[in-house]
């Protein structure tokens, strides 16, 4: 038998065939121990129907692999294989890491910036919708999307869903046995995951939510954590899986309290050998998780206030995702209903203040079929200007950008800096304010830089008129006096109206 | 000699001759103590200069007064004067008073919601200038002002001040004796003040602020607590009088310590017959002073997100008053450069929220003649469609509005409403939110209700579009379901545009 070959980030597959009587699900015990030189990783399998059983495995390095499977089935304990891991496909670049401790980069050093959307159950959708969501995919510039394991029952989510995620015991959706996950479901899930890992997309998967009828919310704990392991058995291996243990998680706190939500962070880290991202989402801003436990690697939010997003990162000292700074749309509920204008304009302020903002587009449809929740085409105006700012930032910004200045210091809390790294490109985002010039956060080094104005909802980037930098009269504060000397080389002198903003980029000589 | 009258909230002046020599404002004590029946007040005089001693008081009540004086100077000890104060004139409503806990009405109980604008240092302009400005305040709807003692030292503000508000010892425009006031400089200011009364503006008094090249912010804590007094016995009998402690208060505290603060509320506490509201303003958004103090009636604060409104009515328990919601304009400063459109919106927040916004235009001028420091003209945009909103209130508002649902309940941190008391009309205000539909927060009680539909910024009002009450599917929360039935007996259908408001009366029958 010739040695497999696989790419370094690809999905390496074992199965054979063991018991198939009883409840496999509960009863087989099946992992495997991959090796390279001396290092040893525990890696656990699953069933996947049909007497057959399976263990993936993504390879992080390149070289010559062996793998020994273990189990309390005879026929499955013991097997062997050996695969040669060569180097990553192009445009392959592993899973996604923090770095520089409030972003991202791929394993492989490139930097990442999620962009991302939400589809809450698009693969629970008929197929043809789940390509149409694809298709749209294609073109729409995010790089992320967050999406269920489970299906939603919601209003806009009436409609069936196009699996069971547990094996159907009688007619009736809510029919099911939950020791027993159906293997079809999950393969179709994974399948999804895989082909927007060949798109470049991260799957943002969510693992449990409140919005339920079929009784996924009410498991147990037990079962919550069989699922969980489940399903880490089967999709760790993708490379461009993040963990998001819920949406929501506070609307479910009466019937899963905290202790559980730790312990579902728990079961992920024993059971992903890649140490995907955690994180949890929020339903009500009072109830943030405390994202500074060890085992969430980046912060989730739900917030429309999006100026904060620099006490978020002081917080909790990580990365700051907020999922949801409301959506564009024209729904009934107030999280999904204001303008393209002020999505784009949350997103910038998020953006330049050093944290990260989640897209979701809610437009009324006679049949509901709302891209938030279930895919299909976008209809609106934000993703656009989103899309432009990602090009933007993927264009100069290689750390990520840091808040210039401090919330509390004047006048970083009303207007918007960040700069690339500790001496990059620079973005300046005014949004509702419209100085007819400005010069705090321009460049002081006496430096070299291009600076360009940006009209964030035309999309337009021109060279900045330069004018002499701005010199604030002295002003007395107590017995302290500010002001008097300007506080960068050069000024700019701006249109006066809303929704601009400045990049300023070292000169490349 | 027949015995004067003068109406109730008008003024009653006592003056006498005494002595001239030394220094009169430290050296010579008087007082008078005023008396109906067996009810007294004590009421601080002043020195006027030139040998005249002055006492000011404000009767509160009709009837027959006695007057008595106090003095360590014979001449100006135990005189007596007696008069009759009739009825208040037609417009006169007394001092405004806190109401309904977070509200405002006069002494006679009429209802007061204050709307004001900011001109810092409009009495230390030019006379002609200050005329236009009593003329702009005319006609622009404002009903409260913020105006300082002192001058202002600051970018825009370089021109000299009308007057040095103590006895000048030189040519130098700070050559000052501090502890000589220049009675002349007092005059005036109490004039502008009465001016304002008669125009049914209140006169929001800044005793402090750090923005200074003359010396009033370095005073001693002696000297600025004898100015304190010898200005509460000069404008206290003004029923138009609000005591603002500071505009930030918090960029002084390196000479100005937080006891001292609460020493100066003690002295206009000890000094003031009238109890003229009191309160001061934050330069930081991280230092507001602790509101909660007894001697504070209602909370000042600065800050640009407006949706916490709510927030600081719980925090605090008083009404507040965001001074400083940033100010329409292009200047170069941030608080003082967001759109019109901006701050109509922050206007329209804060007030459906239950709280109340300042006003401020800070556009450029190539003579620094500028609104919110300096009166004049107004230039802008905001400010007719915040009279549009008082004229709104007005009509509609007795009680005050009461933020509906709370900051942390869905969907009332999104969008704001607020009803007038308990059982008064209400406003929901969508702002950046634009649903095609809405029903939360409208009549659940099968009452009779005109609904009209408000452009905020277009000023229009016409009826809505009444539909059936939208009825939210069933959505389980954890264990808990919600929905499935109406929260309203009746929805509205709007247009799908932002800044639009609804206004809900009970039905005059």
């Amino acid at each position: 038998m010739s040695r497999q070959t696989i790419a370094c980030w690809d999905i390496y597959e074992f199965s054979a065939q063991g018991p198939s009587g009883g409840n496999p699900f509960l009863d087989v015990s099946f992992d495997a121990e991959f090796s390279l030189g001396n290092r040893r990783i525990k890696v656990p399998g699953f069933y996947d129907g049909d007497g057959t059983y399976r263990v993936r495995f993504c390879p992080d390095t390149t070289g010559d692999w062996d793998m020994r499977t273990y189990s309390d089935a005879e026929e499955l304990d013991g097997l062997t294989d050996g695969f040669t891991v060569t180097e990553a496909r192009k445009g392959v670049h592993g899973p996604v890491r923090v770095r520089n401790r409030y972003h991202f980069a791929y394993a492989d050093g490139t930097a990442y910036k999620p962009f991302g959307t939400t589809c809450y159950a698009w693969t629970h959708q008929p197929l043809e919708m789940q390509a149409e969501t694809l298709k749209t995919l294609e073109t729409a510039g995010f790089n992320k999307i967050r999406m269920g394991v489970f299906p939603k029952s919601y209003p806009y989510n009436a409609n069936p869903a196009l699996h069971a995620i547990f094996e159907k015991t009688g007619p009736g959706e809510a029919e099911m046995d939950f020791d027993r996950p159906n293997p079809e479901a999950f393969r179709h899930f994974e399948t999804q995951i895989g082909k927007l890992a060949e798109m470049g997309i991260e799957a943002d998967v969510i693992l449990f939510h409140p919005y339920d009828r079929w009784g996924y919310a009410d498991m147990s704990a037990e079962q919550d954590c069989r699922f969980l392991k489940y399903l880490a058995a089967r999709i760790s291996a993708y490379r461009n899986v993040w963990w998001s243990l819920a949406n929501e998680y506070d609307f479910l706190l009466n019937t899963k309290p905290m202790e559980l939500w730790h312990r579902f962070f728990h079961v992920l880290e024993e059971n992903d050998h890649l140490q995907h991202l955690r994180s949890i989402h929020n339903g009500n801003p009072a109830l943030n998780y405390d994202h500074r436990l060890p085992w969430v690697t980046h912060v989730c939010i739900q917030h429309w206030d999006v100026k904060q997003t620099p006490l978020w990162r002081d917080a909790y000292g990580k990365p700051v995702i907020n999922d949801e700074p409301e959506y564009e749309g024209n729904l009934y509920q107030s999280w999904g209903n204001i303008s393209a204008e002020e999505l784009t304009h949350r997103f910038w302020i998020t953006t330049v203040r050093g944290g990260y903002a989640g897209h979701g587009e809610t437009y009324n449809d006679p049949d509901d079929l709302i891209w938030w929740a279930k895919g299909g085409k976008l209809h609106g105006e934000a993703w656009k200007r989103i899309k432009f700012l990602r090009e933007l930032l993927e264009q100069d910004v290689e750390h990520g950008l840091e808040p210039m200045g401090s919330y509390y210091a004047f006048p970083f809390g009303r207007i918007s800096a960040g700069m690339d790294g500790e001496n990059g490109t620079r973005f300046i985002y005014f949004g509702e304010h419209q100085p007819a010039r400005w010069t705090t956060g321009l460049p002081a080094d006496g430096g070299e830089y291009d600076v360009d104005l940006i009209d964030t909802w035309a999309m337009t980037i021109e060279p900045a008129k330069i004018v002499e930098a701005h010199v604030p009269p002295p002003t007395r504060h107590g017995n302290v006096t500010r002001g008097g000397v300007a506080d960068a080389d050069f000024g700019v002198e701006l249109p006066g109206r809303p929704r601009l903003a400045l990049r300023i980029r070292p000169r490349q000589t």
